[in-house]
């Protein structure tokens, strides 16, 4: 993990002082998102098992997905069935044919200041620049490996 | 997944009446559970690369982890590390050695219906009798393969 390699090589009392005088805030988890082989299995889960409500599928071709989200309140799940030869989640569901938990988004109040701010921290995205996402705002993934094993995709607010 | 099965056996009509017909409500997300190898580092990541307010962490031995949770406003991240050679996650960090999203864990107003409603709709649960979770209040597991390969966790608002 590259907060381990950081501590190594800057210290503890750098990386506080870096964490009090960030550019950038964290915000809210905006939403789960969960890799599923059939989109209408999976919206019938949760709207006829647990009584969600849940949104139509849109497809986002750019994205290489089919998304619908289910609404819980104070967070949503985002369903993401493949779409397309080259979806980004084809992979995934090859390894959990099944499916299963794929990323969390959480927002940002300023996208670009916290890319910046931890590519310089060791901390990878998966793309060079951030593109727009399923709600029409900048997100950019962070590379799993340098936070935790988990994909940890940033929102701009 | 279950929710297929149904579909099979009772018709579309059933299911959409049962969900309107509930004596249980589906709440907010509560937290998503990550699994860590080393709790310190995944909580200097947190803090210290993202900025989150991060708990002290807290042994549950009766649960055999040892647990923090991330404060995101909305809902928490929870990380989890293995306490104990029992623990339910150890497996888990065999198969991911670096962590990554082990559940989600969703509030429900009432638990004993919840769990008898879809008991009786074939998704099953991991133990027979809910427990009492990290914050105080009964918790019970849902059988991932019944819910699209999502470890869910219900928790008693």
């Amino acid at each position: 993990m590259a907060a381990s390699m950081l501590k190594v090589a800057l210290g503890n009392r750098a990386l506080s002082s870096g964490a009090r005088d960030a550019l950038w805030k964290l915000g809210r988890l905006n939403h789960v998102a969960i890799a599923v082989p059939e989109m209408e299995k999976a919206r019938s889960f949760y709207r006829e098992m647990l009584g969600a409500r849940v949104s139509e599928p849109v497809a986002l071709p750019e994205h290489g997905v089919l998304t619908a989200f289910v609404e819980l309140g104070n967070a949503k799940l985002e369903l993401l069935e493949p779409l397309g030869p080259d979806s980004p989640i084809r992979r995934f569901l090859q390894k959990n044919r099944g499916g299963g938990m794929h990323h969390i988004c959480i927002e940002v109040d300023h996208l670009p200041a916290a890319v910046e701010q931890l590519r310089a921290r060791e901390v990878r995205t998966l793309s060079r620049e951030a593109r727009i996402g399923a709600h029409g705002k900048p997100v950019i993934f962070l590379h799993p490996k340098d936070c935790g094993g988990v994909l940890v995709e940033l929102e701009e607010a």
